[in-house]
């Protein structure tokens, strides 16, 4: 449900800054008046819109303009899907993201959700909260992305909203509906013995991956197919703090530390502030990787090369697997059979 | 697509200010940390966010707790809708709100949009944006308040986002689905000849309509039912804005000025500010009453009559009706054939 970045702050994605790129709140909103949203009503604002989002904006009643957004009815053998999630300024983008990437973002973590459930995105409400000041240039842009990620992903704008925030403040929410052929992978469903696997590489997504990630959705939907996984979900929060949501209370996780596929930005963090790899490459948030599971009753190497044949340019690995709960903790470090060192991930809101 | 108060702003609910009322951000946050968001981790919000709700928040995968929520599928018959609409601290409700009103207000705001379409609302889903010193018993209230109204309406709340804004910022954003039994109520499908209806009374709501409003809902489906109804929607942004939302480009709007239903509120305001009763009516925001227009094949004065045999207790009026594109202007006075002083509604963002 929610899904939060450990620990960027505003001046962490310098790497991405661009020269003359657009500011989202440029300083001279009085002295130059005609490219702020202040200078334009709401229904030519919708309208700019509209154009820019070009084809993923069907016309109404399937698209933006009436009340509500009309849905095609899904199959009697489909499952529908529904999600939400935000993108705030100096919370998920900074001034060192181009407006088009902090776009594409939206609409991408979004799509991770519906991937994380083996399902095909379809269509989504657009919100968008907006100080007076907002640059149009800079909305022109982050339209952009999100259109050319829509694109991308097959999704549709059919609606949304427009409020308005004070001066200098900026959030996108999307909901976007989806839709799986049968029954979808749900994150509770795990059990004692089945093995733990997670696609990609982690950790250090502070540096670029959680603006150029790619949703595993190819991926999601061929594990589905599959019907091998006993459960699934994506990796926002960590590792650390993710895998618990597959753990019942009556089973912990053995986790291969050494086995942890760990980022190449991953080692640049640790060797920037001193915590180790794969404490980065557990705790860091925002790897958008599918984390799932596998029967014992699976033969596992047959599935791996069957995994190495449909998707030979994306890492998998097997990092532990579920067992009885363990009195040490919900996590145990299965070479030394004790408690791992981080037991718990990021908690956003809570005073530390 | 947009709702916005005509010209709510922090000092105006006075009427509804009450002793002792929950503050949303208590001043003393630091000196008093127990009971404010960021006192409680996210997992434990969740939780908490789930008690509260209580039966109207449903376990997964159809309720919280997954990556996406699973919908039952709508039958072959049905339309499926689905809107969005949010809800800031400051911009559509103040310290005069008791915290339960503006909950309650979010998702009657939202079913509003169904009842415009003859829907019936379903499951939905909650973002919540809040600043770290909100305090929680304003938050369990708030809470509280959208429980009672999802219970009122047959909503659920089957998934969410949680995300962080800077200290004394909230915003609640609700998507809700709702569906109808065959083709929806549309905005666009009026032409010239309709008479045009409204429910209920209009303007002022500033003095408390605006939070205490029941959604047309029967009237709504009772509409659609008829199949009498050539377009219909409900009135947010007041009857000036929202007429043209009827009006195709070839089109003009006959008010009968005389005709308005215009509320023991919008007097009020009118001698208070010295603006007319009858500016007030057509030109406030959030009525949430349901404009609609009827074809002229339909016999009015039956419609009318089987209208206060099923609602005797709703006013319902014949303001005017849609003609074809007059030179004066898109609202033409049914009296003097000439254009209304007010051509537009209130626009949002728009520098004044």
């Amino acid at each position: 449900m929610q899904e939060f970045p450990r620990q960027i702050d505003t001046s962490s994605s310098a790497s991405l800054k661009m020269q003359n790129q657009l500011k989202i709140f440029p300083k001279d909103h009085c002295t130059s008046p005609s490219r702020f949203l202040d200078s334009v009503g709401e229904r030519h604002l919708i309208h700019l819109l509209t154009c820019w989002l070009g084809p993923v904006a069907p016309p109404p009643p399937l698209g933006i303009g009436d009340d509500c957004a009309v849905l095609e009815a899904p199959s009697r053998a489909q499952k529908q899907l529904l999600t939400t999630d935000s993108l705030t300024y100096n919370q998920h983008f900074d001034d060192g993201a181009q407006a088009e990437q902090a776009g594409a973002k939206l609409i991408k973590r979004n799509v991770s959700d519906i991937t994380a459930m083996g399902g095909q995105p379809g269509p989504a409400l657009l919100n968008l909260l907006c100080g007076p000041d907002l640059s149009l240039d800079w909305l022109e842009q982050f339209v952009y992305g999100i259109r050319r990620s829509c694109e991308t992903y097959g999704v549709t704008i059919v609606g949304g909203d427009i409020s308005q925030l004070e001066a200098g403040h900026f959030t996108a929410s999307l909901t976007l509906s989806g839709y799986t052929d049968g029954d979808p992978a749900l994150r509770s469903t795990a059990t004692t013995g089945d093995a733990i696997y997670v696609t990609g590489t982690l950790g250090g997504s502070i540096l670029g991956k959680h603006l150029r990630f790619e949703p595993r959705i190819k991926e999601g939907q061929w594990l589905l197919e599959q019907k091998l996984c006993t459960a699934m979900m994506d990796l926002t929060d960590g590792l650390g703090k993710d895998l618990a949501a597959l753990l019942s209370e009556g089973s912990s996780a053995e986790v291969q530390l050494e086995n942890l596929p760990i980022s190449d930005d991953a080692r640049k963090c640790a060797d920037d502030d001193g915590q180790s790899p794969e404490e980065h490459a557990f705790c860091d948030g925002e790897d958008y990787e599918l984390l799932f599971t596998v029967g014992q009753e699976t033969e596992l190497s047959d599935f791996e090369a069957n995994w190495r044949r449909e998707f030979p340019d994306l890492e998998l690995t097997r990092i532990g697997r579920i067992v009885e709960a363990h009195p040490a903790g919900r996590y145990i470090d299965a070479t030394s059979g004790e408690a791992l060192r981080w037991q718990s991930g990021f908690e956003h809101f809570k005073k530390r």
